[in-house]
């Protein structure tokens, strides 16, 4: 089933954090100019603004505004946006092409990527800040935004994923470790992004469950369809190779339970995740429940 | 003049600092062991403990406990090591050691290294955040705290400092880009610390004002004293080849002005650190001033 509908929120907040990021970082701030190149031109590389949708349709359907989501939607894009630049890098995946346009570090530089990541990552806190000193979310639920930030995105978190990610391309064992590592370098900051959301409207200990088994959903859900579309997808829609994991020996949900069954445990989790913001804890659940079918039809 | 006094309080924080930092990341987190293993070996790698001893000493300086100031104070050395890890790596200066031994990504590989970094920067706003959930700081003074080293530290402090030294390996034009790259690759994170150690005993803006122009004199001067040590200290007690900066081209304060100018510097910057925390602001100055001597007069 086709859900036109929830396309024109996606472009709305899209633009939204697209023109918000293009203003971090103004010139008295006195920042080397290629730096503020560098880190631009990955923000600004045509990403899906997956994890800033999230913040703020988490935010709103608990009832408050975008522009108060606004600064932790740009903060999670930042951080987002800095573990791709890394994992770029020649010393981890090597890749001198995402989404269709070079690498950071293949316009840049090693040596200036590494360090646009390290800025984008610290920035990221800052921005966060802002949520109180422009928007008025209270100074405890924002310290709270920041803990869960350092935790989804830090050492037991992101980064601890994608480490289990680079151990596991020398030799992976099992669909419990594939899943660790799914859950950590991907699914992490997707359960991050949708409960500080949750935050940024003083959501009460049930409504951040909710809001954390959905995301912990979608977001497998998400990397095993990236998984199938590395698989059988189009090659010009995805901007990368399709079958370089198989090609680098990489092991994919596909790989361990056949594309069917990764087909259907897609299928289920979107489903779980639908039921877990309509059990009336959500207020608002549409914006949620359309985002999860849609994400669930996409072809890159 | 010597000041024995000072030695036995930076030896109790350096140990404070140490065994704190030796329990962050327990087993039960579950960060992938050999992480952890590559986190810790650079934060025990023998550093001076420099930056937490100037955030506990602002902080009881002001009234505070080192209990108090002591999860920013890792939060600051989680930091500096990270910056030590990624400036190590072989896109930026290449070293292979650091310290006497050998540096990170000699020890556990490239990515590794980088993932540490990541991992270390990420952490340290975990620890902020602790000074408020264990050690009772306010929200309001912790979000000041981390939107301060979000500042100091990103993109128009230490990463915009570290962009400024490699542009400037490339052809140094003169004192101005040498003093630029002083204050925020090095002086910035000192500002920092002394600030945090205030805020962490709720200083008010005189007090804050005071700190910061004693840590950016200190900060100053300990980076002259650093060229000045490069060119003429002993090999040993440096734990790296001395005049290696000369030999890679680096210009310092030394190569400007002299090493009898440099000196004079130093003295100068000394004194007015020590004036600006005696005008009556701070209630117990006295270990911060013993701390400016202590640093005038170390031969590593």
């Amino acid at each position: 089933m086709d859900k036109p509908s929830i396309k024109p929120y996606i472009e709305e907040i899209s633009g939204l954090v697209g023109s918000s990021l293009e203003i971090i970082l103004p010139d008295f701030w006195e920042v080397p100019a290629r730096l503020t190149k560098s880190m631009k031109y990955s923000l600004m590389a045509g990403g899906k603004r997956l994890r800033p949708l999230l913040v703020i349709a988490a935010a709103e359907s608990l009832g408050a505004s975008k522009e108060a989501a606004l600064p932790v939607a740009c903060a999670v894009e930042m951080v987002h946006t800095y573990s791709l630049i890394h994992d770029d890098l020649p010393a981890m995946d090597d890749d001198d092409y995402r989404r269709g346009k070079l690498t950071n570090h293949k316009v840049f530089g090693e040596a200036m990527a590494i360090l646009a990541g390290d800025g984008l990552l610290t920035h990221a806190f800052y921005s966060i800040v802002q949520a109180s000193r422009q928007q008025g979310v209270s100074a405890d639920n924002v310290l709270s935004i920041i803990e869960e930030l350092a935790v989804y995105a830090g050492p037991s978190g992101m980064v601890g994923g994608q480490v289990a990610d680079m151990e596991g391309e020398q030799g992976l064992t099992g669909l419990e470790q594939l899943r660790y590592i799914h859950q950590h370098k991907t699914g992490d900051l997707i359960v991050f992004s949708l409960k500080a959301g949750g935050r940024v409207a003083s959501a009460s200990a049930a409504q951040l469950a909710a809001l954390e088994t959905y995301g912990r959903c979608i977001g497998l859900a998400f990397q095993i369809q990236d998984d199938i579309l590395d698989l059988v997808g189009d090659e010009a829609k995805l901007g990368k190779k399709t079958q370089s994991d198989v090609k680098q020996g990489k092991v994919t949900y596909p790989y361990f339970i056949g594309l069917e069954a990764s087909r259907a445990e897609v299928d289920r989790l979107t489903l779980t995740a639908k039921e877990a913001i309509t059990d009336g804890s959500i207020p608002n659940p549409g914006n949620l429940l359309d985002i999860a079918d849609y994400l669930l039809q996409r072809d890159h």
